[in-house]
């Protein structure tokens, strides 16, 4: 099987993580795989990046070529950055089919609302409160993908719900081998 | 065979990207290869970034974050960039062994004297002309490997040499099959 991209995008404590680990513990073993988490990417590419829409851009388009070095060799990768610009996804999503390596996005969707009650964090108590400058879906936009391979209702169902959605999409798209769906039941 | 990092070092105008693409043309087709140029590097991973020793290091641990990261999936990957600190590489030589990715160190060696008479860019004239700060050899310093797996010295021996002697080391340490020896002849 060839290499592709699963790319989780949506606002910070939405589930992008907590999703990716979910996919990947089905996936493992299973498949070369690699998760390229936000916040590790950030560390590892992007220190000293602010989060201005050009900084973002740099740390997304970043992501998006080691994504793309990867996925040329066979690896299914995950990536789960909150990734706010529509232009900036569809930028890798092109660069990426132009390698013919299938990119995925997957709408991590929750309501504002939603995550402002549960705010695991407590960011978004304090970026309400004005202390956190350019944070998602407060005081900097974040663009919802207008045509989402799949969405993830996190606000609304499980993490085995939406995890086994986007596996058995992944299946259905041949970019997974049928037997990730055997593994449900041992999770 | 598993994955592994030919990790090439020297000053600007050595030869390292121009060994890199002779060692490279030998390997394509057999293995799966990824070369990560420096300039490219500097393009894709870390604009922006200065010529500071702090910089300079977030560089090529950028690097190395992403030749490990191709290498746990069996990718052969060939580094270029200057790398002058002896410290920082050594610390991706122990990252990549710590996952038990062989790492080998190429140590390009043309003395200042050539690269200066040679001056394929014009940099080192205009480094001397005091135009260029932080410029590596002059301005800046290099630390030369002290135990480097290879030493390439390109100021008195082709890049042909230079590649068949890099390849044949491989071949001896297992990490490129007898076949890649047998290119010869068609190069």
């Amino acid at each position: 099987m060839s290499g592709a991209i699963l790319w989780f995008t949506g606002m910070s404590g939405g589930g992008k993580s907590t999703l990716a680990a979910a996919v990947s513990a089905r996936i493992q073993g299973i498949r070369p795989l690699e998760v390229l988490d936000g916040d590790e990417m950030r560390t590892h590419l992007s220190k000293g990046l602010s989060f201005t829409k050009e900084d973002r851009d740099i740390n997304v388009r970043r992501i998006g070529y080691v994504a793309r070095l990867l996925a040329r060799h066979g690896v299914f990768v995950i990536t789960a950055a909150i990734s706010p610009y529509a232009d900036t996804r569809n930028e890798i999503r092109q660069l990426a089919s132009a390698e013919g390596i299938p990119f995925v996005e997957v709408f991590v969707n929750a309501t504002i609302e939603s995550l402002v009650a549960r705010d695991v964090k407590g960011l978004y108590t304090r970026a309400l409160a004005g202390e956190i400058p350019h944070f998602t879906g407060i005081s900097d936009p974040y663009e919802p993908p207008t045509h989402p391979d799949i969405v993830a209702y996190t606000d609304k169902e499980s993490v085995e719900v939406s995890a086994r959605r986007i596996v058995t999409a992944l299946v259905e798209r041949k970019l997974l081998p049928e037997q990730v769906l055997a593994a449900e039941g041992r999770l």
